[in-house]
């Protein structure tokens, strides 16, 4: 049994993190689906997903950590392309990735009790995203 | 057919690297799933899963090189908060990710000769970890 | 339903990026399966799968990034047992990680316009190398 969903969000852009958990778990609950897996993705190569504590402080940690691996004021030649001075955001996605795949038992994802599922938005710039949620089970 | 199993570690903690592949490998063949995808997820914030050559000098790299990516010894925004010293920990799974997915064919996982499944264990302190396994295929 | 392919390449080694998104669209537009996920996998160590725009200028500048934060002229551990001098592939590849899970609905990938499905050659030679593909659906 296959149900595919969509999450939209506004962002800010520049690495602001987005806990998107309990939508996901509302539309695990609501499909019928009990037992299986729910692939989230992000259609656009900017952005990324994974799972994080969703407390104040790792919100700050994290865009400074970023920052650090990948700067946003270092020349790349993706900017020398296009001019939309972006070439970090791609970088950024790329090496943290598109996909998260969560399994769920009984109807309920088999997170931990501090771990939230989270869309980081790595454009320079605000977006509206239209993230793809597909639950496969029975 | 969907089939859930666990996997127990006691971990030791400071980015130990535990090979999980004939736990992983066990669970499809007694599965009665021929073919299809076997998802393995860590419920919690401070571990990771990937693929790795797990060899003894790779086992010495992967810290060193996580210490150089994210230092343990710089103050992070997580532990004002929490004051537990593992914001380091936090950011490093976040980074590298909670979940695997790999393809088996004939009840065997798709792996290369010398590539094992591998948890990272991120946190400051040993763990218990219960790791969820889910088989899905027919 | 579940069907496998693969797909073959020829690689140059180095931070090689391929392209493989025409690949696997046409594999699953060819598999009869028109809602679910495709799981692609590398059987090996020193490769991995994420998205990126596939442009000239991010083709530059993720191997600069990539020598940054992994270099490939440190002594690793890993070189010491085998003499290879490949310990940053392995190093790279386990951090991006060896999958990637990508949603399909009317036999279309959920995939962004400027966004491509890579394989991300690691290695320090040339390669042959043949990808997991796994077709999960209905």
């Amino acid at each position: 049994m296959i149900v595919t969903k969509t999450i939209e969000l506004a962002t800010q852009g520049h690495c602001d993190v987005h806990d998107i958990t309990d939508q996901i778990a509302r539309q695990v609950a609501s499909s019928k689906v009990t037992s299986g897996t729910v692939t989230v993705f992000v259609p656009g190569s900017t952005g990324a997903l994974t799972t994080i504590e969703y407390e104040p402080g790792l919100l700050k940690d994290l865009p400074k950590v970023m920052e650090k691996l990948i700067p946003s004021n270092v020349a790349h030649q993706h900017d020398q392309t296009w001019h939309d001075g972006n070439g970090h955001s791609h970088l950024r996605a790329a090496l943290m990735g598109p996909d998260i795949t969560i399994p769920f038992v009984a109807g309920k994802l088999t997170l931990g009790t501090w771990q939230q599922v989270v869309f980081i938005e790595f454009d320079n710039r605000s977006r509206r995203r239209e993230l793809i949620v597909q639950i496969m089970g029975e």
